[in-house]
């Protein structure tokens, strides 16, 4: 593991100390298009004022004033957790301000950092809901207070305007220290032996020690991370597993209970053992990832098995009706794996990454970045009611996007993760650049011995399988470009173009290293191969036996009831895909031969076998899964049955 | 519909004013062993202890004296609904101290009744938990405060004694009547047009209308039922169908929502509709009952698939693993379903009883019944860890039974159901009896035109499938013995004898009619084939999909890890049923041929198919479901996935 003197910091989420690749932020890294560019933009112009205007009308950010002019608690909205909503709004303008340098943001970031600032306390402390005359007292309910996950959530605020706003005056960063200076002293080696219930407060607390230099917030971060699994919470009827409080992390096998805060646990573990040098508790969570993607992960990288308690289920249980698949639970797999692949370079972090960016966070946001998916269900049984554009929607509505929730915490979640995706594309090391992610951007950085790398990326991609990486500067010495081949990328080839040389080459899945003094005008092309692909879950995986999935490049594909009113059909319960016949991709759309299922019910459904089913129907056409419920109330499914 | 006139009123928790047959209670029949016999001597002998028990400890029952001391609201324990399972267990005692004249039973019985009428209030208002200073106002929370649900099971335990000791000098029948007219002031056609979140006070008025005769409480019961789907209640999170709030009675094609709520309703509105003549709600509860049975039912005869709402899913929503399938679900179709066999004398309606008696109630208490299940998963993962003895445990565990829950429900309706069984056995109309349900039994009754009918039957059901019938009185004239032949008894058989002749033949699944005038020693003999069963699922069913489950007679069978142990497997998810190969009963077992599914995890687990299931690889022998988990921790399964 390599350490890292970086100097300026990168603009980027996450900045370690140690690991074997450091991030490329927004200084160095920018997406200039396509795919991802497009929805940073619907980002950046609908999504941050949607945000910013429930924030207002729903009161969360008037508790901040109210708390100034004494209205608290009385005239309180919310539920325990909204002071995080604004924090992590804060955050996804940092990062947009990093971006666009949007003048109207930079104004409205000032003013919502000093309307949060104005609530500190003398001694640091920093919440809306808690610790007033009429409040509960402070700390008294570590179980469901989140009191130190909403600090969590400022600190990652305070990291993100630091990191792209140095030394600004707003004062944000200072307000994160005093509160992380008391979380230090009331919970520190000498405190109260105790957690949040909702893990967060880890990785604030690790990010803020490496935006500062404060050591302390790190050691605390690993005395939070350690406590865990030493049963200090209450045990409730999910078990103490709800807040990976069953298990300490560095025993625990896979990650369970609540699946955002495993996530976000894991997250902060990742950041305390690379930052701590300690190599078993890293490799325990590597283990952890591994079980936890090939046992309890979703096709679409989405996790947690369980409405009631929005957590993953047993190993094997993922059941597409029932799929939970939290949108935030998709993020915190991100921030898990990215720092697995800081640390480690293994590009099957990358590969799930990229899973979960275009199957689960693509597909929360409508195409107006108004209205939001909670939970992703990859099988939609009845259509969905449209949700109520001026009003809050049950978060576990699966039905169809909403534009707020009563716990709204994926709407800001999304924000701030799209308005960072820059971040998320490059890293370097001592020797070169490695893409992981595949989007028009610019890269223009310098390695740690001086030697410059400057390229742009064009590519369709996923659309189009062609990457084309084109040098735009000298090198003065040889560096190498390190290319992620997706897992599912049998077939891929590598196309370098020089001065002096053309070469073509097959590539196998993982990543490919070209090593070369690369001149202004070099190409390196990946063509990656994006015919539909046909997958088969593993036997132990109940839900879907007999079913297939069909993908294409990076994309799980959906079949939706809108599409098959052409064939006379109602309804994706009514069909199965012929089997022995193959997806084919005609018009820019993927195509599967379907039979119809018989549809006379049985007065008991269970006995005899039912007849055969009949021969092919009709060609029906897919949809990307992160692009169903775009053409109103529909029946939707990921796994498509085969006939027998 | 016939109109019954009977004289006197049987010993039964069901007697309607009209329908094609009527009951015979514990006066006219008396199950005297066998499979139930011995469930029904545990629950006389150790589930009313254990009930009565847990609920002094508890607190249940102590909330009455406090009460009436004044000691609360301070002192009162318990969830709103607690005063509910004091009735039920009152509901219990009164049928078991008419099956048994058990005079500590009756002790208890007096002395529960006595701490309960004590806190009757002037007008009649009978609650613990509302209407002091200091608690909510009555009916403030009509959503979930659960009132004329506690009133409901009040009248149905008022009736119970009714019936079985009429005119006993405990009172509670007047404390039942001033309380139901109470309701009918409060909520009749001129009061509030309000119901109860919890459906229940519908059945519990139209009984007490039957053992009264005050019609008014039937008119109020049918104001309940029609007021159902007009929105009358909050919206919350999973919908005002949660209540049944969403869609008229009249109007609803299928039943939803939560699964216990469902179901009591239906029963009442069943109720109002044979007792005011009103075929059309009869025949709208009718096809809601088809379609429930045809696509929301588990093969157990279970319902309810959500664990969050403990409510039914969408059709063909029935994941086994995820099975709710609450005991008191079950309880509740039992309920709906023998309403409609009276009404209707459609087999159909004792099929499914017998399915439920055997699969979900039985499979509640365990042997020393003294634990219980809540939930009846069909699919457990996971060795479970046993239940505090001591303690209470969440309802939703399903994996070991447990002694008492925080929400304890389960238990007293085991108890009420079992104590009550006798009535569900048989029925009269005009022209004889018939048989539904099989158990050593004696039946002993007079039909509307004075003939006598007395018979014995003799059975090991289900352990044999032989049930013989044997009169026990000459007839004066002919009378129509029916028996029903379950759906799944395809080549049963029929052998009367008499000292006139013999006769055998073969008789379909549905029921068969014997019309004779039997003499003492007329033995008539039905043979059921109990050779065990395949069962496929409907197609439409997804998550049982490329799975069997495996049935002998009228109970499910479950593979259980206990019994793979031998053949080296830990797990039932590491195996399948080789194709093709059928079941066997052997040394009083049923065995199946199972083969090894890969072990190996994929890294990934989607894409290519996996590598051949191995080749057979022991036989197996299956337990009853109702049996699982009596040996300790373990995991099960009922559906059981075929080699492809």
């Amino acid at each position: 593991m390599t350490m890292h003197t970086i100097t300026p910091a990168p603009q980027a989420p996450v900045v370690p100390t140690h690991g074997r690749l450091r991030p490329l932020g927004l200084g160095d890294v920018r997406i200039t298009g396509g795919f991802w560019g497009e929805r940073q933009s619907v980002n950046g112009r609908e999504t941050l004022d949607h945000v910013g205007s429930r924030l207002e009308s729903e009161g969360w950010l008037p508790n901040f004033d109210l708390a100034v002019s004494g209205g608290l608690p009385s005239g309180r909205r919310g539920r325990e957790f909204s002071d995080s909503e604004v924090y992590k709004y804060l955050e996804a303008l940092a990062w947009e301000i990093g971006r666009t340098d949007d003048g109207a943001l930079e104004q409205r970031f000032l003013d919502v950092a000093a309307r949060v600032s104005a609530v500190q306390e003398e001694d640091g402390y920093l919440n809306t809901r808690f610790g007033r005359p009429g409040q509960d007292p402070r700390w008294s309910d570590l179980e469901w207070g989140h009191e130190l996950y909403c600090l969590g959530h400022l600190f990652q605020a305070a990291v993100a305007r630091e990191r792209t706003r140095p030394g600004s005056p707003d004062g944000l960063l200072g307000v994160a220290r005093r509160a992380a200076d008391l979380v230090c002293a009331e919970f520190g080696a000498d405190g109260r032996v105790a957690i949040c219930g909702h893990a967060e407060i880890e990785v604030g607390l690790a990010e803020l020690s490496r935006v500062t230099g404060e050591r302390r917030y790190l050691i605390q971060a690993r005395l939070f991370v350690e406590r865990h699994g030493r049963g200090t919470l209450r045990d409730i009827e999910w078990g103490r597993k709800y807040f990976q409080d069953d298990v300490p992390v560095r025993e625990a096998k896979v990650l369970r209970g609540h699946a955002v805060r495993a996530n976000y646990l894991a997250a902060g573990a990742v950041d305390v053992a690379v930052d701590a040098g300690d190599s078993e508790l890293l490799n325990a969570l590597r283990r952890q990832w591994d079980r936890t993607i090939a046992r309890r992960t979703y096709v679409t990288g989405g996790q947690g098995s369980h409405h009631q308690d929005e957590a993953f289920g047993d190993d094997w249980e993922l059941p597409p009706d029932r799929a939970y698949s939290e949108t935030c639970a998709g993020i915190g797999s991100i921030m898990f794996s990215w720092r697995l692949l800081l640390a480690g370079a293994d590009p099957r972090h990358a590969d799930l990454i990229e899973r979960t960016l275009y199957n689960v966070l693509a597909t929360s946001p409508a195409p107006d970045g108004r209205s939001f998916y909670y939970a992703n269900t990859l099988h939609q049984r009845v259509p969905g009611i449209p949700a109520d554009p001026a009003g809050t929607s049950p978060r576990a509505s699966s039905s169809l996007r909403a534009p707020w929730f009563d716990v709204s915490c994926c709407p800001p979640n999304v924000a701030r993760t799209l308005a960072s995706l820059d971040a998320y594309i490059a890293t370097a090391d001592s020797d070169g650049v490695q893409l992981h992610q595949y989007a028009p951007a610019t890269v223009r950085t310098t390695l740690d011995d001086g030697r410059r790398v400057e390229f742009d990326v064009d590519t369709a991609y996923p659309a189009d399988g062609r990457v084309i990486v084109t040098h735009t500067t000298d090198a003065a010495a040889p560096w190498t470009l390190t290319l992620r081949v997706p897992s599912w990328a049998t077939g891929a080839t590598l196309r370098i173009v020089t001065a002096d040389f053309v070469q073509q080459r097959p590539v196998e899945p993982g990543v490919v290293e070209i090593r070369h003094s690369f001149r202004v005008g070099d190409v390196v092309q990946l063509d990656l191969p994006m015919a539909p692909r046909v997958s088969t879950p593993d036997d132990r995986i109940d839900a879907v036996r007999g079913c297939v999935a069909i993908e294409r490049g990076p994309e799980v594909l959906a079949l939706e009831s809108v599409d098959l009113a052409a064939a006379g059909i109602d309804d994706v319960g009514q069909v199965a895909i012929v089997a022995g016949t193959e997806p084919v991709e005609r018009d820019g759309r993927v195509w599967v031969t379907l039979a119809r299922l018989p549809l006379e019910d049985r007065r008991w459904p269970y006995g005899a076998p039912a007849p055969e089913t009949g021969a092919a129907l009709a060609e029906v056409a897919l949809v990307p899964y992160h692009e169903w419920a775009e053409r109103g109330p529909s029946t939707m499914r990921v796994w498509i049955p085969e006939t027998p």
